[in-house]
This record gives structure tokens, sequence and C-alpha cells, in this order.
């Protein structure tokens, strides 16, 4: 199990896996490790290679999952004490978690891609996969608010299975998409419904500030997920209200990136939130919408759960 | 006249301002006016204040056009001869265009903004802008080439004024959404139609590879150009095909900063196409659609032409 996270500690945004509780600091283990070998400018080799925004790594291919093992090695052969001393090691409790990837070109949100949730929203299935934008402005990392803003109250959850693209490209077949992905998280794709509604195009309604819960890590494909079988659940206040699994996908996720790069360039961090299932707020009797005080959380079997309160917005905000 | 463009030239990406037949090099012509007062590190800092992707400028503010002065009034300072052979002026003609911003953290475009266009495309003028995205990686630069794709045979060119912003926030009023425009450039939305309407989501059909050309240049504030007065002009093959002025927006760029800050925050190097007047080619008798071998044209009366070629898409490409 390798679990990429970004993570902030001593005012420093860094890049890590998890390793029980603590976080190995990905960025200075490479270049311990690369030290122990005599490099001389380790450190500069390992910013380039693992650099904390993420982006590198994803660039980077199988190296960087050669020099990610290189570092974790590195890193599991210190004194504990010492690799903590040496900041090659962070306890999670003393760190904040941060967006997986805060940069990524793209964000390319699939909608309706549950036949329930399409038939809850009283929609048809399409003959293609219907997609539309997240800016990467609005995400927010476990943990973090989600603000329910002062011009609706119709906020509502959308609990995803979201795809991290690894090795870029276009007309990329089905057959050879999977190869394409480096990991997967967890994605609450929070919706201002009567935004969304206002005009045909969803942009508004789904960009608003602080509406986008991300992570709270990337699992790496080397866990051997099968990214089809995946129970999803979707809780507020404790109160399960999405229950499905990533089986009744309608697109899966060779076909979305068949789709996607047969008109666009995927790139290295490109993220697709895969829809989400049925149980969102708007549909149900009578509806419901999240309002301060709730507490949302999302889980995928395997990869792990994505938690965020609920705040109002302040003027001024 | 400031205007503001990127070119490559000996293999480099540079930043710089357009000075009659020449660039002036703003990177290196900061650098320069820095060294000269004595500034012992000049060239990394002329690289983070005027670096040449363009969002060092867009973010630094009114510090920025300050240096950008400097850099120019450093270059007109010099023997011309010796400001050549320094770098500090490169020759237009020894020199390729680049996309002005080639990596905006987000480009918002806005549908139906002139109300002949909506008529023409049998549609009401909506309550609020129709807004969505364009994926920066699909920008192409002035004379670089539109791909046809082979997936369909009917690409279309939309003709539009794109505002690029300079100072971010939320919740920006009309009255003070000027305050945050950098400047303006030419933006050719090029769609494919059947594509487009699929689904109800433009996304796919909108943001085809190599579909968003972009440019010249970013004709900058200080020129006092009225944005709300300006003729726009399509050509294809030297035949006019949209002959409109931005006075005819349904929305004007204040509205549009108000509406999108409302939901999400704007970032300096955002940008805005403010959407394309009638005169598209899917809605002409017959209709029409760019193929191999034509050559389009946006001209925007005040700030320059943007100039494509049409070429067919190759497989592998």
């Amino acid at each position: 199990m390798t679990q990429l996270a970004r993570f902030r500690h001593a005012g420093e945004d860094r890049l890590g896996v998890i390793h029980g509780d603590l976080y190995i600091d990905l960025t200075k283990a490479y270049a311990g490790a690369q030290a122990a070998t005599g490099v001389a400018n380790a450190a500069a080799l390992a910013n380039a290679v693992l650099g904390p925004d993420a982006l590198a790594y994803l660039q980077g291919g199988e190296a960087s999952y050669a020099a990610l093992r290189e570092a974790v090695a590195y890193a599991a052969s210190l004194d504990p004490d010492a690799a903590r001393a040496a900041g090659v090691t962070v306890a999670r409790a003393d760190a904040k978690t941060l967006v997986p990837v805060p940069n990524p070109p793209k964000i390319v949100c699939v909608a309706r891609n549950y036949g329930k949730h399409a038939a809850e929203a009283g929609l048809q299935v399409s003959e293609i996969p219907i997609l539309f934008p997240r800016f990467a402005v609005t995400q927010i990392a476990d943990g973090d608010p989600i603000v329910a803003p002062f011009v609706s109250e119709q906020l509502d959850w959308e609990g995803e299975l979201a795809v991290v693209i690894g090795t870029g490209g276009r007309h990329i077949s089905a057959a050879d998409a999977m190869a394409h992905v480096a990991g997967y998280t967890v994605f609450n794709d929070v919706t201002v419904r009567d935004f969304q509604f206002r005009v045909a195009q969803y942009t508004g309604g789904k960009n608003f500030h602080a509406s986008g819960p991300i992570g709270p890590h990337i699992s790496l494909t080397d866990e051997g997920l099968d990214p089809h079988k995946l129970r999803i659940t979707t809780t507020v206040n404790g109160v399960v209200k999405q229950d499905a699994n990533t089986a009744e996908f309608i697109f899966d996720i060779p076909t979305l990136i068949e789709h996607i790069s047969e008109f666009v360039e995927l790139e290295p961090g490109d993220i697709i939130p895969t829809g989400t299932p049925a149980g969102v707020g708007f549909k149900r009797t009578p509806p419901e919408f999240l309002k301060d005080g709730d507490a949302v959380a999302v889980t995928i079997e395997g990869i792990g759960t994505l938690s965020n309160p609920v705040v109002d917005e302040v003027r001024g905000d």
C-alpha cells in the first residue's frame, strides 16, 4: 500500500507517503538517500524528482516510483529517532493534510455516471460521458471547511472516486488506459444546486469557493486496487446518504480516458472525478441540503475517508 | 500603447513588449537596468519580477508595471546595436510568437453574449452569463495551425475579445471590476459543433486539441482602450464572416467579473473570453465549416489580428 500525501509541517508544504502514524517526507528522504551515495546536489535533485507539489512525481512516471521506493527504503533504514530529528519522518498528528495535487492542469468531472443517480435525477443515460470542469482553486483538503455560500440555500454533497493521471497522452485506447493512471483519491463534488440549474452549463454551480474537498491522499496503483469494485459511501452527520459501488459505473475508467483523450491531451496530474451515485440531497423527499455545523464524510473502500465540516460563508471571505 | 507578448528566440521562451519591429526582452532589459544600478543578483530578480511565462508579471500588479516601464526605458537608453547584441531587443521577424499566458489558472468562456448570435442560434438571452471551460493545454499561438480533428466535419470559428485578469479576488463588484483587468487579447474559440451538442455540457466540443488560438499579444490597460466599443471581425480566407462591435455585449465586462467572482476566486492570469458575435459557420445557409488549407483571422480594433491556418489532423498527432 503506497499512499501519496501532501502535508504542512513547520510552515512548509511537503510531499510524503503514509507510514503508520508517520509521514515519510519524500523530498527529504530522497535527498538523504542521494547524499548517502555521495551525490553533491542531493537536495536540488530531490526537489526536482520528488518536489513538494506532487506534479514532479506525477510527471516522472516509473522513474518517480523508483525514487519513491528508494526514499522509503532510506527512511526505513534510519534509526526512528534520528529520522524524526532529521525531518525525514513527521508525526501525522503534528501535520496538516493538504490537497494532494494543488495545481492539476485540469480537473474533468463526469456527470450522471451511475444508473440509479441518473434515474433519481429523471435523466437518460447519455451516449457519451457528460463532462464539466472543476477549477483547481476550489479544491480543499481533508478537514478543511466546505463553505456554504450566502447566495444559496442549496448546498449538496456528491461523493466520488477520482482518478489521478500519471502518464498523459491523446487518443489513448481503452485497452491502454489503465497504464495512464497514477492512482485514486476521494472527491466530494459539492454542488450549489440552484446555481447549477440557473443556466444549462454547470460551471458556476460546480465551482463555488471551497466546494471541492479532495484527498486525504492518493492511493497509488501499486496497491493492486480494482477501481471498479469499490464500495463508496457518503454520510452527513453520521447518517448514510449514498451507498453504492463503483461497479455501477455507466462509463468505466478506460472508457472515460479513451473519450477525454479523443479530444484533449491528458496531462500528468489531471484529475477525473468519476461521477456520483444515487442519494444526493436535492432528490431526497423532502430535499436535504448541507448547512453550517454539518459534517460530511465520503469513504471509498480500500482508499480512505474524506471528512469535512460545513461552515457558513462570512461576508468578506 | 503597451503590448505584452511572449516569443521564442534562439530556443528560449521570452517575455517582451512590442517596440515597432522589435521585441524588448523584458526579463533581460530589467536585469540590465538592475545591474546598472549595482544590484548583484539582477538576473534572478528579473526572472522573479518579469519572468518569461507572464504569470509573474500578472501577479505583480502595479509593481510589475513599474518594472516593465523601467525595463523599457533602459532598453530605449541603449545604443540600438548594443541592445540587439545583448539580446535586450530581438527582431520580431526572427522570433516565433507564443501563447501570451501558457499557464492561466483558469479560462472561463462566455456563451451567447451578443444578442444577434443568440438569435441566430435560436436561443433566449439568459438570466445570468452562461460559462464553460477552456483547458489551457488547448491554447495555440498566432500563426499556429488549428487542427481539424478526424472525428468531425464540423469545425467552426468564434472570434472573441478575451479579458486577462491582473488582480484576483472574490465578490468583486461591477463598480470595482475594471481595476482587476490587466489587459485584453484576441481569442478564437474554435468549436467542434457535433461534439458540442452530443451532450448538454460543452466541455468536449470546446476543448479539442489545438483549437484555442489566442494572441498575438496582450494590450495592457494603460492604453486607455474602451473594451466596450471595439469592432470585431472574423474572416475565413479573406471573406468577412463575423462583423460586430463589443458594444453589443449582453453582459459587459464588469458584470462578467462580478458574476464569476460571486462563486469562484479570480486569480492573476485568468482569461475570460467574452463570447462570439453572429456569423458563426453552423448557422449559415448552407452551414460552413473550416477545413484543411483554410486561413482564419480575428481582428479586434485597437488590439490586433490573430491569424491561424487550418490543417487536418494526422493519425498519431
